[in-house]
């Protein structure tokens, strides 16, 4: 079907200041034709780990070759690199180009997706003119290059060439299989309350299954409908991942967890 | 004027999280060239009778063919049917398109115009491959369905045909004319607080009005300029319904009133 | 690169409410394909010195020609006059043009470019039919006036000329340089707590300097990263004005300041 070159932005900027709005307007003076698409800006400020948890989740949704650009930027201003990395498993056609700091926040990404192509951002003729502030990367360093490079410009282009073994690396917690038991951690928590655990949905395909966490047991269910309202009961939710869920309630303030907290699953033979 | 597709989104899905993103993405996997337009997605989680006003609200204001997507979707996974309709006057042009769950979402833009054609969502072609998530039709089934619809595929291609009188019908409780007065209730509260009720403006046209609500009395005015901050007033509101505003403040907070509550309009006649 | 028209928009609608989607759907109605970008619409309700900073801060940002929509409005409904200005210094290709009410929101912007040409919004073949609301003139009037400018329409068909002077003007409080210091103010506060003084960058180039507020002494710095976390500190922010600072947290919180408050930075000369 009908296809123009997509872009995405995800930081911890927010939505009441006009951070947001000058990083498109950055990108329109090089390109206004482009599709930008806002994944989120409600990133809790800094939280790297939690951005890492979004584009990870979206990444696969996107048309090939979409130019993903997030900046969660705590280290602004110091050494830490810019880069931009073509990801994939086909040189010829990226799945997709991710654009921003050196810091870990496409770990996830790069946890599913290996790396064809990287670049530290070091061609300031493709930065904002005059030049870069040393205080807002977002819009005078990648934004501009995100929308050359989704405009056509080659990547290796953008800078020069690095490693993927050099890139910084920020690592989930893994969770660790027994006979009868799963256990995991919990990675990200949305905004209904559901809390997104880091054990992969194919762990648990085909089998009979519960969570227990604290004090509470939850029954491994196909979908929210399956239980009356107020249930807690785990699921494979739309992540890829098991969650624990309140039927129309939310599990993360009834079950009282917070990111990191331990998860256990129980396999059960089937009879 | 130039003109290129329209599809709206809405749902309750927040701006902290990747769901959106996903939509957008699924959307653009199948045509990056549309114009995509957030309604908003900040309903109250599972508030269907939010989410109906706003859409009913939004809808005359869109072009011809509009396709609107509305996701609140408490019974995703139950056998809750996903649905398609047009709707308008014209069959050779409908006003537009909505896409989402058969749970009454849509009822209030029904109470203004006629379906002109109905499919529930089976012809799974148009999902999301290589399947659906029980958890997430928006991004699996509802979001694909509305690009291909968009994009030009045929109404009865996306499934098998309803009956408009089979649709699940969310109905707001009527107001009731005697001769003097109208009672009716609040039927949305918009952030600013103004309440709006659901007596239609049409009702007071060319009279001389007020409006009794617990033990105030609102001068029914033309605009909100008309009287110094703070005084609380009733009008005409940009929706076409009556509401109830304080000037430069919050009428939800100072006349202490909730949606559903009661709202009497007194009718003058003119010397 | 490739360039089509760009229309931006700033408002206190919030997000929760279908009042921006009305907007964009009142602008797809004229042109469908305009590139239309959201600056913030979370200004506090009726904050004309707030939206004035954001716009005066992006606007520099946005590529020749852009619209910009400004939709802050107590005044609506009164004789408050709706405007459309283009400010640049090129009556040939003018920089950007401005939308929305006379009511000082465009102060910031016309601070820094001067005004080419105005008119009063009068001419209502351009506004939505059949007839504009008193009460929302951002959706009625505003919108569309904006969408046909984008469009082509020349500004001078869009109503009455109106002289640059007789504009309403909302002025910032001045800075005030003595032999070694510089009185200003704070004019904004993002949403990560930094303090955005009125003080320009050019005032301090090339000097060693330092900042007194209340009883705290912050130094100049160059970047965030230059101290530890929790560091009060000074820079040069991207918005290019003196903002105060706390390296990884929120200066607002920590050092007890708020809009309006009074900032003296203390220049040292160098040995």
């Amino acid at each position: 079907m009908s296809q123009s070159p997509v872009l995405t932005l995800l930081s911890d900027f927010g939505t009441r200041d006009a951070y947001v709005g000058m990083m498109k307007g950055a990108i329109a003076q090089i390109n206004s034709t482009l599709t930008v698409i806002d994944l989120t800006h409600v990133i809790p400020p800094q939280a790297i780990a939690h951005a890492r948890f979004i584009l990870m989740s979206a990444f696969p949704y996107f048309p090939l070759g979409t130019v993903h650009v997030a900046v969660v930027d705590p280290g602004v201003g110091s050494d830490r690199r810019g880069i931009a990395l073509a990801v994939g498993n086909d040189p010829t056609q990226p799945t997709g180009f991710l654009v921003g700091p050196d810091n870990g926040i496409f770990s996830g990404v790069l946890a599913q997706y290996p790396v064809l192509a990287g670049v530290e951002l070091t061609h300031s003729a493709y930065w904002r003119t005059p030049q870069r502030s040393d205080t807002f990367h977002g819009r005078d360093v990648f934004a501009p290059v995100a929308a050359h490079l989704a405009s056509g410009v080659p990547l290796t282009d953008l800078g020069t060439t690095i490693a993927p073994e050099s890139l910084v690396h920020w690592a989930l917690p893994p969770w660790i299989r027994s006979a009868n038991t799963i256990q995991g951690c919990i990675q990200a928590i949305d905004h209904f309350g559901n809390l997104i655990t880091n054990i992969p949905a194919t762990e648990i395909v085909n089998q009979e299954w519960s969570v227990a966490v604290e004090h509470h047991r939850l029954p491994g269910v196909t979908t929210y409908s399956d239980r009356p309202p107020d249930s807690p009961i785990a699921l494979i939710g739309s992540h890829g991942w098991v969650e624990l869920a309140i039927v129309q309630g939310s599990a993360q303030a009834k079950l009282n967890l917070n990111l990191g907290d331990s998860v256990k699953i129980i396999l059960q033979n089937r009879a």
